[in-house]
């Protein structure tokens, strides 16, 4: 991971090790530096590896042997069947926008921003300075840095109403990521078997994380402008909700965007039932037209349990979140978060701060904006084009993705498939909901690698779902 | 945090812009750089800070103001606490060991190993080597790093006892701090509602986490050698348990070792009733007589759930540990991760891997372990000398901690309190029982800071307790 060659070099000599019996001579360190074209450097630390790992030792003088193991015997762990009961969910292992794809497919699946849209040089910048700060020391509290928290709070400050009392830096709690929140208050505001109410469909790490806390999920219908609030109100007092989870602005997958009206109604709807309304701000960053107006900055008494992150917008391996909540609310989520994993990494929030405040976060944000436009204005077209008998309901105005619905009666998941083997990878709309899915739908991501290969998946796409019709 | 003067600048403004007026103009960047003796740029990026955090604002070519805030009035979070229902537990909001001290105070309640004990020279040159890689863009898989994987799996397969089965890179789970990992384990292998044996006194944060997953805690006496065989048996046959939590190696608090026969006692017991060993191998890297041998090594089917930190030996800002298990319990895990916290930081396990792989680790090692071995040395002696009433039922092998019996009737929170008052930071003992205490204990660690000062703080709680019993 540090180093690619070395990570290689490792990758090869692991594969031969695997096929090699006990006590075979590995190659020289001169002949594997002339084999892959590495330097002796690399070699040997491709060979560390190996050792750390009880595959491989060195006689020194002699040479690097394929380490003798004992003969092992085939393991039974029949018994843990068993003793672990049958679990309470029974949630996917890994899910399409997680999944690693073939290098050579075209990847429409993933949930994350292709590298060429992250801000690569403030994030070396940020990586060298905090590399010679102390930061690389510190143990955080388990809200988090002040520093960092006061930038979250500020965030939403600055679009707060006037005569809205503004959040404050403690009113923030840093994360690990945000589905480390989403896990956090499904556990700490719902608790296992209450219920919550969801879009549907909605973000699948949100449906992961409730089924985890073993909180009922109950679908209301979503819209392009969000949920009807008649339809919300129902929902709580049939069921007795105390939350509502949502993303106001640009649903995953669906892209919907609530109007400030809306926001107005379901905030009133939240309030009449003495509820919570967690508003996941997932594509804060992903506006393309306009900016996001969240709706925590509308709330003047603590009913909006308020989620950002920058794990998408400044790195996927800075895993820094935070969450804003007021009251006992926030104390309850605290609680959880010192059982969960006690702090955040000082390092990381130290990266996500000298980021976010660098002078060129603005610029990148906006250089980021336009050419994520442009991928969507591309991805609407090359569908329209491909895939003629797609239907978007809407072009999201933010975002990362087009939600597609296919013809009635596609067999999506014999569709995704098939297009994978034929080396494109998009995800099967079915993940999304937390019912019985409301049609054929796919979803594509359009801030993925290549854009100027959008057009070929899309293509073969299109071919496949005609012969499924055909 | 990145920068200590920005962060001081900072925060003297914030303190100043709180009592200050809106509107108020802030000294110029001039006067601050006289005041505070630093660079205009630490200055102006004090104030970036203030001005992400929505405190003040410039006027270009006029200066920089108390933003004017709207008038706030105080918030009513009453319908929250009906909407929250009763908690299903009530952990203490911040444990004694977390607890930041006055930084005057000599602070021997830390959990944390003192910087000196850390590897500075390794960790600065990880994260520069790091920074430059790509792993500051990889996203990670669920399980991990394969490369950091298999480093924790040739640790435990290094000690494997031959004709058992040595664990493989595919059985590591990484993690973000082993906290996670516990309060993975007792969600996905115990569950809300079920029992798990617990050593009395154990771990606080195994405790909390417990807690948080609704899991009843079952207090098993330990003893100097880990829980007598009988008395484990017996309370798996009593409640039905199909897990034992226990730190094998220097117990925090007590300090206790089990012995091999011990050890393959306990294992014994574990596989008669179908259960198992999580093995918090906490101390791991801090043993200072002789190596700590895993239980896990001694296990061939999937009885032992075992966990390692690399946080307090490494870096407290590397939050990186791991966990090795094997058969359907490592897939119940892993899908709890992955609705927790989908993965670790890629960037945080490169460099975790950067250090514990390169040729320094080994001396490092030494080197501390020596220092901790003559920082204990000296904590026993000065305990002996002046506290003469407390009682050490051992002096410990390893680990970080002494756990002091103070004489019948203590009563140890006053003695805390009043500790704190006269300047040292010690940890009441009651954390750390399940149940009632068995005594008045405190536990002191000798892996602080400033370790010519023990003496000093010793002395204060030998005459705080002196009082109390006089």
């Amino acid at each position: 991971m540090v180093d690619d060659s070395t990570a290689t070099v490792a990758h090869s000599l692991r594969a031969w090790v695997a096929t090699a019996s006990p006590g075979s001579r590995l190659p020289s360190n001169r002949e594997l530096v002339a084999r892959f074209g590495v330097s002796p450097v690399t070699v040997q630390k491709a060979f560390r590896r190996l050792t750390a790992g009880g595959l491989i030792e060195s006689r020194p003088g002699v040479g690097t042997f394929v380490r003798s193991r004992p003969a092992v015997r085939p393991a039974d762990y029949g018994w843990q069947t068993a003793a672990l009961r049958a679990p309470h969910t029974r949630p996917p292992a890994v899910s399409a926008p997680m999944r690693s794809a073939d290098p050579e497919a075209i990847a429409l699946h993933s949930g994350y921003p292709a590298r060429d849209l992250l801000p690569e040089r403030l994030l070396r910048n940020a990586f060298a300075r905090v590399g010679r700060s102390e930061a690389g020391w510190t143990r955080s509290s388990v809200a988090g840095d002040p520093d960092l928290r006061s930038w979250f709070a500020g965030e939403l400050a600055a679009v707060t109403a006037a005569g809205t009392t503004p959040p404050a830096a403690r009113d923030v709690v840093v994360l690990p990521g945000t589905q480390s929140g989403l896990s956090s208050v499904f556990r700490a505001l719902v608790g296992s078997g209450h219920p919550v109410l969801v879009e549907s469909p909605t973000y699948w790490g949100a449906l992961l994380a409730a089924a985890q806390a073993g909180v009922d999920v109950v679908p209301v219908r979503g819209g392009p402008d969000g949920p009807d609030p008649a339809d919300l109100a129902r929902a709580f007092t049939e069921t007795g909700a105390r939350a509502f989870y949502a993303q106001p602005a640009f649903a995953n997958p669906t892209g919907a965007r609530w109007s400030a009206e809306r926001a107005d109604q379901v905030l009133d709807v939240v309030r009449a039932h003495d509820a919570f309304l967690v508003e996941d701000d997932w594509a804060h960053d992903f506006a393309v037209e306009g900016e996001v107006s969240p709706v925590a900055a509308r709330d003047d008494a603590g009913h909006v349990v308020y989620l950002r992150s920058l794990t998408k917008s400044v790195s996927p391996a800075v895993r820094v979140g935070a969450l804003v909540a007021r009251g006992p609310a926030r104390e309850r989520i605290l609680t959880d978060r010192l059982a969960e994993s006690v702090y955040v990494s000082a390092f990381l929030q130290a990266v996500a701060l000298e980021v976010v405040t660098a002078p060129g976060w603005r610029t990148h944000l906006r250089t980021m904006r336009g050419n994520l436009r442009a991928r969507r204005d591309l991805m609407v077209e090359e569908l329209d084009r491909r895939v003629p008998s797609a239907h978007l309901a809407l072009v999201p105005a933010g975002g990362l993705n087009l939600w597609a619905r296919l013809p009635e009666g596609t067999d999506v998941q014999r569709l995704v498939r098939e297009c994978e083997h034929e080396g494109v990878v998009v995800a099967a709309g079915d993940e999304w909901f937390p019912a019985e899915p409301s049609g054929p739908f796919v979803r594509v991501n359009y801030s993925g690698p290549e854009p100027e290969r959008f057009g070929e998946g899309l293509a073969i796409l299109g071919r496949v779902l005609a012969r499924q019709e055909g």
